[in-house]
């Protein structure tokens, strides 16, 4: 295995001089034309875009995405929620089968107080235990039911959806949808189409199915970065795609993202040529992350080094094995990597430095950094 | 695959109840027992105990370790070091070939006007950098060849450290001894004692031809906890390894870390069983990393679902495949993951939660969490 097609179009925007690394670098105007675009894609087919903040962690970002025409944020744990709350954010949906007990309970509640908040329910069980820890609270969150398009992780089934909707009604919250997330996508860009096809498809009976019990939903909710670039139609009325605010080199290969498009690098240097026929980068697995489908082959796409493969990744090593016709990069120079998967990525970092036209213009913090519940 | 007999043997510590999920739990008297059984058994060798802080990555646990009889602390970036250093912890080893430019530079002579520091190089260009970096300072640190024994990931060959120790010499500064990680120790348990051996031979090897030469070298640093498990006998004076404080499942299976003595386990909450045959955590890659070795099946073990294996990770869940005969958890059930490899695990942390017998005793920060530079 090697480097795909989609791999050698990578474009890396240009790096300043002088970064301590590694450094996650974010290009301003790529990530703000990537807004714009989702956006103009969105609002063309009619559809509400909530973007997922769990990609950028930063209210920052959260605020360029509602500027340019975003409803509201997705988040995937109450922590992320709250500190978009604390920065004026408040309309928020976590897309998770939240349990709500004891300190995470207190943070529901509180949450609920501070912003137009929705959660996820996937089974009655959740959703009975979300009406007693809203017992007596005056303000509630809405409810999505989660449903699986074919992923195989949360979500319920058709089958059950109406026992679900039934058991949230009867904890007392009001229902505002039901939702899926076709993370199908992400097993190889021959999955892409059928994965849309299967979040509408599947969202299409789970509306039905509660129709035909008198209970009407008003957002029907699908998303993904490479499942929101094909038109699922009707009906979907809201997106979630996360990733496509920086792009990654996953989504480069799913359709998700343009090669031209990447917002996001890790700089690093080159540490050590020392073993014959590589190099090794001080960007390791702390800061790249070991994300990596079974269908790429390596760590990341390296600009600089047109064919280069990172074949391990240590947790402060990355050891790239090289092309035998490339002039071997000496010890010292810095190249930039396109990560196979932007989120963590963005979450083991402290902050972010933003370039515009590869000149630094700030220090971005990552404010909900780490933020797992 | 499956789980090894070496997982089946794990013995999670017992967790507090209430905790706020996914949480980082660590028994304190099982890190304590670890820090005191490894410092013992270097005693008994004669050999000087170095542990690497990239585990913990805490001034609590150095100085639990250096109170145990440790002679300083390895780090793997300037960042770790620093923390330590502000912590009052001053005799550090930076085991990672630097290359000192711009701020990283700085960063490098601050913190040897403030430490007993010595760092590591692997090539001559290495070496005359630091050189340049360090011209006209007043405190240098020392220097450490690093030894390829085998791993292929930086290193020089014994071939080349003279040439190595003559560009150190070169550069003014001085030369306290050399180093090497037998890394391919991790490549599983068929290879540690290999590793070990490969770790002493090179390293004597390497001294040799220094003393053929007339340079004379203090200190002979060999480590991973796998390998220091192994007796490699003279000329190590020094060993290095980390994850020894708190053990792993990689640890575990690699014969590093006693099954009864794992010290850290991953608090997580069942919060969906809505796909058949299964069930998801609200601990995903976010709170476990992605670290698998090839000969290990699955992302952890958790010790309340016998013969369970997570399947996979995603950022903020984990998909656990459940055997046929277990009887299934229910959601809202928490249960204690040993996740495959621990060092990523606290990079990811804010803070570690610290028990005794079951019970919390403090929350203690994670002071170098995310730094990779």
């Amino acid at each position: 295995m090697g480097l795909t097609e989609a791999d050698r179009r990578v474009e890396a925007p240009p790096l300043p001089e002088g970064l301590d690394t590694p450094a996650v670098v974010v290009d301003l105007d790529r990530a703000d034309a990537n807004i714009r675009r989702m956006q103009r894609s969105m609002d063309a087919r009619g559809v509400a875009l909530r973007p997922h903040a769990k990609t950028h962690k930063s209210p920052f970002f959260a605020r360029r995405q509602l500027e340019a025409g975003a409803v509201g944020l997705t988040v995937a744990v109450l922590g992320e929620g709250q500190v978009l709350a604390d920065a004026g954010i408040t309309d928020l949906f976590v897309a998770y089968p939240v349990w709500a007990v004891g300190a995470k309970a207190d943070r529901l509640r509180d949450l609920a107080g501070r912003a137009r908040l929705a959660v996820g329910v996937d089974s009655p069980e959740g959703a009975a235990q979300l009406g007693r820890a809203l017992a007596g609270a005056r303000d509630r969150p809405e409810v999505l039911i989660e449903l699986d398009s074919g992923e195989g992780r949360t979500g319920t089934d058709v089958a059950r959806v109406v026992t679900v909707a039934r058991a949230v009604l009867d904890a007392g919250l009001v229902l505002r949808g039901v939702f899926t997330h076709g993370g199908h996508s992400y097993r190889g860009p021959d999955r892409v189409t059928g994965a849309a096809a299967d979040e509408r498809s599947t969202l299409e009976a789970a509306v039905d199915a509660l129709a035909r019990e008198g209970i009407e939903v008003a957002v029907v909710s699908a998303g993904s970065t490479p499942t929101a670039a094909v038109d699922g139609g009707p009906p979907i009325t809201e997106e979630r795609p996360g990733t496509y605010v920086f792009g990654d080199r996953q989504q480069v290969n799913l359709g998700g993202s343009d090669a031209a498009g990447l917002a996001l690098v890790v700089a690093a240097t080159v540490v050590s040529t020392s073993v014959a026929g590589g190099c090794v980068l001080d960007a390791g697995a702390k800061a790249l992350a070991k994300d990596r489908p079974g269908w790429l082959d390596g760590h990341g796409v390296i600009a600089q080094l047109p064919g280069a493969v990172i074949r391990a990744l240590y947790d402060h090593h990355a050891v790239v094995e090289l092309p035998p016709d490339l002039p071997p990069p000496r010890v010292g120079d810095v190249v930039a990597v396109v990560p196979n998967h932007v989120c963590p990525v963005v979450n083991l970092t402290d902050e972010l430095v933003l370039v515009r036209d590869g000149a630094v213009v700030d220090h971005l913090p990552v404010a909900a950094r780490g933020l797992t519940r």
